[in-house]
This record gives structure tokens, sequence and C-alpha cells, in this order.
């Protein structure tokens, strides 16, 4: 997406691609460095339950990464927008290998921290079941 | 969830709430009067591709609002968080009447305007796929 010289956006869409990157190379440590390590923190999976607090999102990860495969991910559609110290971004996640074709629509919000990093405080990923539903706008 | 006397969740609560009231009643004036009308919300329907800007979000719950059944919801495990003046809420949607049985996993994102007033700038919604996976932690 463009972010123009907007330093906000571009600080945020580094920590988002931080993410895909930790998740593609199955780096727990940089997983772990990027998250609010709090109570606060939620992680959805694309048909999980949503998962509260970093140990158990910690724990998900662990146990994803150990899985027979690593997932890659092509991203695109990515929007990112700052709201004083709290950023998210939207993303469309489409999957190479194993789950080549599938896509996941996902949001991934973040706060800054005192040092102005920004830290992920929820990931949430969902399954696109074909393409978006046609919707006809009538007398809106 | 236990807000005490927090007057940030307790607002935010109710903001969220009044976004499962509106979907439930098929409240499209209800609705649209608790978005940020830009072109920066979201709304990810639970298998839908996520779609971006508030003529796209209002198009769906219209047709929504018009299908054969009115959604009902049992909200459970609701949390909310407020940095600044940004909120988000996750909750688990259990759905009754036609969908009896089927849960939705929810994260909802609000920022406040400039009256004080949470307006909802992200809505995503996903399918739980049956009961959260067993993760074994062994030596994180």
């Amino acid at each position: 997406m463009e972010t123009g010289a907007d330093p906000d956006l571009a600080s945020l869409l580094v920590a988002n691609q931080a993410f895909y990157t930790a998740f593609e190379t199955r780096d727990l440590d940089a997983m772990s460095a990027l998250w609010e390590r709090s109570a606060r923190v939620t992680c959805t999976h694309p048909g999980w339950a949503t998962l509260r607090g970093w140990p158990h999102v910690q724990a998900s990860f662990f146990a994803l990464f150990g899985g027979a495969s690593a997932l890659q991910f092509v991203l695109t559609e990515a929007e990112a927008h700052v709201h004083g110290d709290t950023g998210w971004v939207t993303v469309d996640e489409d999957l190479l290998g194993d789950q080549h074709g599938a896509t996941v629509a996902a949001l991934n919000l973040f706060t800054r921290d005192a040092s102005g990093r920004w830290r992920m405080v929820a990931h949430h990923g969902s399954p696109v079941n074909g393409p978006p539903p046609r919707i006809v706008r009538r007398d809106l």
C-alpha cells in the first residue's frame, strides 16, 4: 500500500511484516519479541477459538511452528491505520505450499509501548470462503 | 465481564452491545449510527472477504437484514480494553435460531470521535470449528 512519508504508518507496516516473517521462518524468539507479553493479548487463528493471554498465544505458535510444513504467505490488500498510540492493519494472507489457494482475512492490532515500538496485542485470522458475496445496493 | 467503576470500559461495552442489538433487531439506522462513516472502516463477516469502506459495510448489513431470518446472539467471554482513544472487545457470539450451536469469534474495534463517543471502525467475525485445540506446553 501507499504510505507516503508517514512514519507512523511505515513503522506499523514494518511491525506487521515482522509478524509474517517470524511466522514463515518459525522464529519463536522473533514472534515473542513482537507481541506485548500481557494478559490482554488475544490471537484467533483461522477456525480456532480465541486464545487469550500471552502464555496461550505463545504456546499456539510453539505448536504451529512444530508442524509438518512451514506456511508461506503472499500478502495483499494491506491497509494500515494509526489512531493515537494504537495501530491496526487489515490484510489478506494468500497461502502457498500445502494450503495453496487458501486465503485468510486478517486484522492485526498493535499498541505503542513506552519506547515507541509497536507491539502486537491482537491477531485475528479467518478463512475466506470463495469470492466476496455480490451485494446489490438498492435504495440505501 | 467485570468492568468495575471504569467508565471507559463501561461505555465501550455499551457500544459493543449496541452493535449486537442493532444486528438482532435489524435496525440499519442504529447500525449506521454506531459506525464511523469513513473509508477506513472494515467488516469481515464469518467466511467473507473483508469489506472496506462504509458504503460496502453498510450494504452488507442492508443485505443481511433482508435475509429470511434474524440472527440472535448469546455473547460470552467478552473482554474490553481501552488504549487512549481506541478500544477493542473480543467476544464469542453463540448463535441461536437457524444457526443454533454455531459460535463466531469476534474482534470489534472502536475509536472515540470528537464528542467522546465510541464509533466502530472494524468488526471481524470468524467461525469457530469445534472446541479450542489442545496445546501441550512443553519446554517453553
